[in-house]
């Protein structure tokens, strides 16, 4: 039944599907190495580290013309016998290091192989990311001294991982150099080696030595936002996530925005450096909250990637921000940077390292860089926008063939402020908001209770947490369906002859307002909210729109909201409002801390580090402030959903007020680009 | 006249001799970069920094078919003649960054540009190193940042060097990032880049950032000896040496040798922190006092060389050294080292590097390394015997197809301590002896006293430091003339018989003494100095004789005597005593510090790196306490000079005793061997 046309047997490694033929008695270890199907493996063959596991899938694979049989696998053998004994092997596992092939195989290579499994799975991500981290372990057995062969201790240990684990001309970090003897000796002269294969340098650098066998290695990636750090902790040798956490950015008390933490740096002589501080203390204070979460020894983290916008990678590695307060916002650095941890005061092992994202601009960070890496639209054909809003609004639009990028002052109308009654997402603030069309009565959901305030008992459940005011996600949506209810119109005013129908519109100075809660606190939407909400979402348009038009687009494909603002928000209230473009909403989808993500795909796999420095590189940043037409956008874009782009995707699933034909859309550039007529 | 077949001009470099063909108008900098003639230049052919001097040479150079002419070069432009007018330029010479190739040339490239005049040449070293320095300053202008062109201020300074200067895959000193904006600014976009091409990560790093054009740069060569630090101080844009100094060794406080510094950290906790920083803390010291001496600023070093023997090498890099206390001497590292210099506390400049030689073998240390490259056996073809004695004799045999190393512990003896009347060399030390062979009158020199013993007016002469012991050139002296004018025997007796001939032989117990000087104190040579200095030399003989039997050779053509014990001995008294074999006494030649050179030529040029670590991996070590005949051969060098090898060389200049003629050679290991008879 079998294909074994010569005496080698065929083996087929999934879920990479790689294949080859081996002759009878090769180590399956040794063919998925041949293969160039990862492995993991810290022993080096000797059956004590147990990374190496595998399972056999029995069957007819008629597909691949393999019949695969444990019986053609050689049976446990006295090592295995010992692992399983000592570590225990769970049940159809084998050592691929220790097995060897005896006929046709399908090998089922686990995609987290659980060593020591007193760790929970976190479901931080739910990608599988191809574990090929800048950190390896190396078990290694170094030979003697000998007065003949006065080879030092440490050239002989590099003899060792040269002839073991192929690693040529390696270094060493300085710190490990008086070390190396005394480990040596306690460790019988069996010891692991961690090597770092993506120095800045490019030379292989061993920077972490053990006597005996070291059998776990942890990484951190962390996203510094402005307002919160968030990390995880993972292993580099299985890719499980051990621990993830956030804690607020303490620079919020040297200012709450970015420019007013520059300012402050400029104000005050040690500004800089006590914002530094701050950071790196929080830095670290983090990496002890997830080590405790996944019970990891703070020492054996040895790598870290880190992604943030471009003036917190500034203050993160004691870089003075000033000059991204002013034009021409000059980066001090924007390729991606290498250190060693213990120089920028990360305190975790003392042969750790750093990476940092590269930055995209002066306004678009190693935050987005991070975000485009996890989000991949070089990656696939389609045209994506990829969105972070923030107090600016990163934006990249782009495919295989080009992406371009930009970044957008929406301010932080989005997050609450600027609003009357806005406020931070916490418990007690109103998230969600439907008008009725007819009564144009509200009603809507509070975070921390479950019901909608027009469900019964919603008062009760409402009573311990209160209703406090407004947050990011329901400012769009108040506004949206004020606009479909046709309170506001599409230009958004707030229409005073709705007073005569309903009691919620109230006059207030020379305007209106919308009254969306009587009670303590009275809340009440204002023509100043409703402007500031148009000035952001105009903003983030009219840079979405410019590169667009860079791209020569009417349409996006697809659209991802990156960041915490992406994942509350309802992409047809934000379409509705006119935040971005038409598309269809299946394919509109909010992807979390993406940044992080990317970091925590630097982190497992090096490939991803030259894959976003190349990236980085072509992307073409547009500064939007630059654009002769960007004006013109953006009074297009005040209109709701906008004064002149059509929204037939979103008119499939919402019914929009009818809109006035205009004669002329006039304005300085409007008129001289190609529109499709309206429909 | 000249040979101008076509329109190209022939020109001529010299010293190098390296000559080509370039059209007329070709700048002379650009023809010297063609042909691989090294000429420096920091500007960049600015016409500022006058680096790049030269010197037309006038006259028919028959020879070479070359009619040069100061008529051949294009005259002074307005760029050299406003670099005469603000810093001025000697007569005669030229900026080979303006001058332009008009016809044939021979040019001449001064050996040592001086810009900046003031500082004195010193002849620490007679050898010219060719310049190759790691460091290289290059002054560039950047690109000031854009806002159509995102790449940060580090970015554009990398393109910038890379563009003018052609550095690819450039790194940056961490240290300097948060510094780069600042400097860029302060410059005006116009910036010296100290680019260090010589890391052990094989990129080349930016290690230092000026505003402006930085025109100097420094680097110290340092020998860690056990007793005594010596350093020089070099500019690396000219080679000039323009400090040398020396200090004793602070460790000597915790032991006098290095065996009692290596317990000295076995019996105490803290003994070896105690040492590496008093080491490190001497050396800083002296870089302070070759600073003032150069009039430099430390801040200005940016880049050293180390050299040292085993144990102080060990100890100045932080590394306990007991295992090199005991069998099998086990090496930490044996490899050449690289740090920064900030991070073994080395206090220069912040991006200054430490290049330290590799050791040979747990007794043939970096210094040995250091003498080896100076000396450089392996460079020629004559058998070449080099020779370091301290209280360890380090000895390296061989030529270019063969090099032998060991070390022979000879003890202090030769250092003056073990011997009555021994003491260091000091004003009142005895150092030069001479006995009548008639009346076995002695008569000697005194340290810091210009006449001999016997000369009228030496004792008012000696008043002042008076007579105080013997120092280690003058112990090999007394003896050998004690041989030579038959006081002692071949085997070492001091001849009882002869205190009937002479006052001057006493009996001292149950063996006799010299009496050298009656007075204040009374100065003797007893039978024990002399059992000592037996022993020692020996050991040392023992030892050259294991290496030449390893070679294969029972002659060797030449000797280098290399350290502050070989400045001071009379090859002839080393001869006649029997510490080194017999040859052309033309050809015994005494090097100075010549482990210290070789850190000079480490530090001019890093070919010579590449050279001495390339070479320590092909020279065989002989650990002479393994071998079985050392012994015989021990014993055999107990006679003066030798009981079996004959001196031929020196009986030519030399009357030598008459010698016994020995039926039998006796012993373990001399009968095996074939021996030349006796002549």
């Amino acid at each position: 039944m079998t294909d074994t046309a010569d005496k080698d047997a065929l083996v087929l490694f999934m879920p990479s599907g790689k294949r080859g033929r081996f002759p009878v008695g090769t180590p399956v270890l040794d063919a998925a190495r041949q293969l160039g199907v990862y492995v993991e493996s810290v022993c080096g063959g000797r059956a004590t580290c147990g990374r190496c596991q595998i399972t056999v899938q029995e069957g007819n694979f008629a597909k691949h013309q393999i019949v695969s049989s444990n019986d053609h696998i050689s049976p446990i053998g006295p090592k295995e016998e010992r692992y399983d004994r000592v570590r225990g092997l769970p049940e159809g596992r084998r050592l691929s290091c220790s097995a060897q092939i005896l006929g046709d195989l399908v090998v089922d290579v686990p995609q987290d192989t659980v060593v020591n499994a007193q760790v929970v799975r976190k479901a931080a991500t739910d990608r599988v990311i191809e574990r090929k981290a800048a950190v390896q372990l190396c078990f290694v057995e170094v030979e003697e001294p000998d007065m003949h062969k006065p080879l030092g201790d440490l050239d002989r240990l590099k003899a060792a991982l040269e002839k073991e684990w192929g690693w040529k001309d390696l270094l060493i970090a300085p710190h490990l150099i008086p070390q190396v003897q005394s480990i040596l000796r306690k460790g019988e002269w069996g010891v692991t080696a961690a090597i770092h294969r993506d120095m800045d340098s490019s030379r292989p650098f061993i920077v972490g030595l053990w006597p005996g066998l070291k059998n776990e290695a942890y990484g951190i990636a962390c996203d510094i936002g402005s307002t919160t750090i968030a990390m995880h902790l993972v292993s580099l040798l299985s890719g499980r996530i051990v621990g993830s956490s956030g804690t607020s950015n303490p620079q919020i008390r040297f200012g709450e925005d970015l420019m007013s933490r520059v300012s402050y740096v400029m104000m005050n002589p040690d500004g800089r450096e006590a914002m530094t501080k701050a950071v790196r203390e929080a830095v670290n204070d983090l990496i002890g909250k997830v080590c405790e979460e996944g019970g990891v020894n703070r020492d054996d983290i040895l790598d870290s990637v880190f992604v943030a916008n471009p003036i917190m990678h500034h203050l993160f590695l004691g870089i003075d921000p000033t000059e991204l307060g002013q034009a021409p916002f000059a980066l001090a650095a924007s390729g991606a940077l290498q250190y060693w941890a213990h120089d920028i005061e990360i305190n975790v092992n003392r042969g750790a390292r750093v990476y940092m994202l590269p930055c995209i601009a002066g306004h678009v960070g190693a935050d987005a860089a991070g975000a485009t890496l996890s989000e991949g639209p070089y990656r696939q054909d389609e045209m994506m926008l990829l969105v972070d809003v923030g107090t600016n609004a990163e934006i990249i639009l782009g495919n295989s063939s080009r992406v371009v990028a930009a970044s957008s002052p929406t301010g932080p109308a989005f997050e609450g402020a600027e609003i009357s009654a806005g406020q931070r997402a916490a418990p007690g603030a109103i998230e969600r908001v439907r008008i009725d069309p007819v009564t144009l009565e509200p009603r809507f959901r509070v975070i921390g209770v479950d019901k909608w305030s027009d469900e019964e008992g919603f008062e009760e459940a409402a009573g311990s947490v209160g209703v406090t005011g407004i947050c990011g996600s329901a400012i769009i949506e108040v506004v949206a369906e004020m606009y479909l209810s046709g309170i506001i119109s599409e230009d958004g005013m707030i229409d005073g002859a709705m007073a005569a129908k309903s009691h919620r519109i109230i006059p207030n100075g020379r305007t209106f307002s919308y009254l969306l809660r009587d009670g303590e606190p009275r809340i009440t939407v204002t023509q100043n909210d409703v402007r500031a909400i148009q000035l952001a979402k105009a903003a983030l348009y009219a840079g979405i729109k410019l590169l667009m038009e860079k791209q020569g687009v009417e349409t996006v494909d697809t659209i991802r909201f990156a960041g915490a603002f992406g994942s509350f928000i309802d992409p047809k209230y934000a379409m509705v409002l006119g935040l971005i473009p038409d598309c269809d909403l299946a394919k509109v989808k909010a992807v979390g801390n993406a940044a992080g993500t990317g970091a925590l795909m630097a982190l497992l796999n090096r490939d991803h580090r030259r894959e976003i420095e190349e990236t980085v590189t072509r992307i073409e940043k547009i500064e939007t402030a630059l654009e002769s037409n960007f004006q013109q956008l953006f009074v297009n874009a005040m209109a709701m959903p906008n004064k002149v782009d059509p929204f037939p995707n979103l008119a499939k699933v919402v019914t929009l007020p009818e809109r006035k034909v205009l004669a002329d859309d006039g304005g300085e550039g409007g008129g001289r680009r190609r529109r499709r007529s309206r429909d």
